[in-house]
């Protein structure tokens, strides 16, 4: 590992440094807004003249929010770093800044620690985010990660959970269950799967059993792509909010029967939902896809909801990407699915909690 | 412990609101800069215009920072929080948010989290910061603490480690060492100590064994209140940065040695230390007081450099506490100590390291 925190703290900086990761941390004085990065006391930023503050911190912790042996390293980075992302995403503002606090496994080594930056470092350099401090120590349990993002938003441009009005549209950005659906093919799968399922391109000869595999293959990456790899929809939390085009907004991190009864209980309404019109994965081997989409988490899409007045002005598509209308909000409280067969039931919240998870 | 998130939050919430702990968060909106806090994706607050922003976190991990059954939880709550507000000290701002992620043990229980709480919040009432989000998880582990606080200084008065010239007197705003033997007396009584020691008031009648601990009990208790319950010393950081007193600062964490070494590598400088000149605790059983001085971490006391042409607009007492001057900043690299004896010996960093503690 390292012998010194202040070793530590050099070589992050050098990696900060490096020109991969030219961040600007400490070398850039005022470049970008920051002002000094690692290696003081504390942080030194600015904010956009006039702006609110948007602060979030999320938690990624070993063998709650990630496995060893099936979560890359780069991939853990890159998650911890997408959770807060996808918070900001979820206020409609612009994320600036990152801390990273990581208590590293004395298991885990330095190279892991390495690709556990690389993986952060990809995302926010491509989210124009910089890291600028942190704190860091080695623990003999296992590895926890807490991630700090700073960002802006124009003052009372912030869209909240809260003001969801009846009448209202639900919409999610993307398909949902996703997420859900690629973890279980990584812990179903050999290791070594991804690489084979990359081979398996359509048009490439094979018996019929390889056939399914062949159509499946594409949308399984995409699946364990999406698991691994999520999208914060930071620009289109932006487009939303710059708008004025949604009434309430939340991020879809804990699956939509908890994330919408969370904005329909902060708003105080209910809402109504078709299963038919749920964007969900279409993978052989989902049959239970509705199940994935309503309570699978992590899928990191935007839910929002739209006044009808403004509907008009919503696109179909926001950056080539289909915008799903799921339903509608309604006075009465509670959620409500209408079945594919037209029958109404109750939608209880059964995403995830680690108040309820066997953590 | 809570059944689920949702149950969390809204206990917090309540909490907040309590009399005893109105930080205003979500029910005052607009009051003190706080727009949004706790309950949405998060936090949305503001910064004065035109100041600079300061972000900070350290982590409190069980079994590295504090043990279960020696440290209260009211004062993992309070030093989780000071090890923060003290950073925001070092760098001359005033703290005003902080967030905070809390990886709770199963073992640890409401009771604990409460007490928790309720160290965290007085602490953050008595320096005007609000708590305005976080996260929670509960985890099979140990109990692992995450706060950030963001604060504010006006723009260019931030006061960093890598201003310190050859020539500057350096200073510490009060005893050193008084932590570490805190946490020495703390590890050696039996249970039920510190109230025993409250009782022995100066002029309670007693056998002359007694009168030896009638002198030492308040010099104790100040030894573990001051490792217990630190001062962040953020009025005296907030005095030198607008003053334009200091020339560099840094808060004492991880022990005079290391935290010295760190500002003269940043200053790129060296620096003298005169060991009859370093304040230390007067206790009885504390023969290696010098030791502790120099290599205990935790005082949260602040160390900063004053150029000699400021020295004389320096008070000797800030807020009725005394300021000591310890040494020098000299040209040549590396840390010296002139002894009792008149010696000169090489001190090398010999503080709390992560990296090399047998974590």
């Amino acid at each position: 590992m390292f012998r010194s925190e202040d070793e530590f703290v050099r070589w992050l900086e050098k990696l900060n440094e490096s020109p991969q990761g030219r961040e600007g941390v400490r070398t850039a004085r005022g470049a970008g807004g920051v002002k000094l990065g690692l290696g003081d006391d504390a942080a030194l930023v600015s904010v956009k003249e006039k702006h609110e503050l948007i602060l979030t911190t999320d938690m990624s912790i070993e063998g709650v929010h990630f496995t060893h042996g099936l979560h890359p390293a780069q991939a853990v980075g890159h998650r911890a770093l997408a959770r807060s992302l996808s918070d900001v995403a979820a206020m409609g503002g612009v994320p600036r800044y990152v801390l990273v606090s990581l208590a590293i496994s004395r298991q885990a080594g330095r190279d892991w620690v390495a690709r556990f930056y690389h993986g952060m470092r990809t995302l926010a350099r491509r989210f124009g985010v910089r890291l600028v401090g942190g704190d860091t120590a080695v623990v003999p349990a296992r590895t926890m990660i807490d991630v700090l993002v700073a960002g802006e938003v124009p003052p009372g441009k912030a869209v909240r959970r809260s003001g969801a009005r009846a009448g209202d549209l639900i919409f999610a950005s993307g398909r949902l269950g996703l997420s859900a659906l690629g973890l279980r093919l990584l812990r179903k799968q050999p290791a070594g799967w991804l690489e084979s399922a990359h081979a398996l391109r359509p048009g490439a000869a094979g018996s019929s059993a390889k056939d399914e595999r062949r159509v499946a293959a594409p949308l399984a990456r995409e699946a364990v792509s999406a698991h691994l790899y999520p999208e914060p929809q930071c620009a289109l939390g932006r487009f939303l909010s710059r708008r004025g085009l949604a009434s309430a907004l939340i991020d879809l991190s804990d699956g939509l029967s908890t994330d919408l009864s969370r904005l329909c209980a902060a708003s105080g309404v209910g809402a109504r939902l078709w299963a038919a019109k749920i964007p969900r994965p279409g993978l052989p081997g989902a049959a239970d896809s509705l199940r994935l989409a309503l309570h699978g988490g992590e899928d990191y899409q935007l839910l929002f909801t739209v006044p009808p007045r403004q509907a008009a002005r919503l696109p179909a598509k926001f950056q080539a990407r289909p915008l799903y209308n799921l339903g509608e909000i309604e006075a009465a409280k509670g959620v409500r699915l209408v079945t594919v067969e037209g029958k109404v039931r109750t939608l209880e919240p059964a995403g995830w909690d680690y108040f309820r998870a066997g953590a």
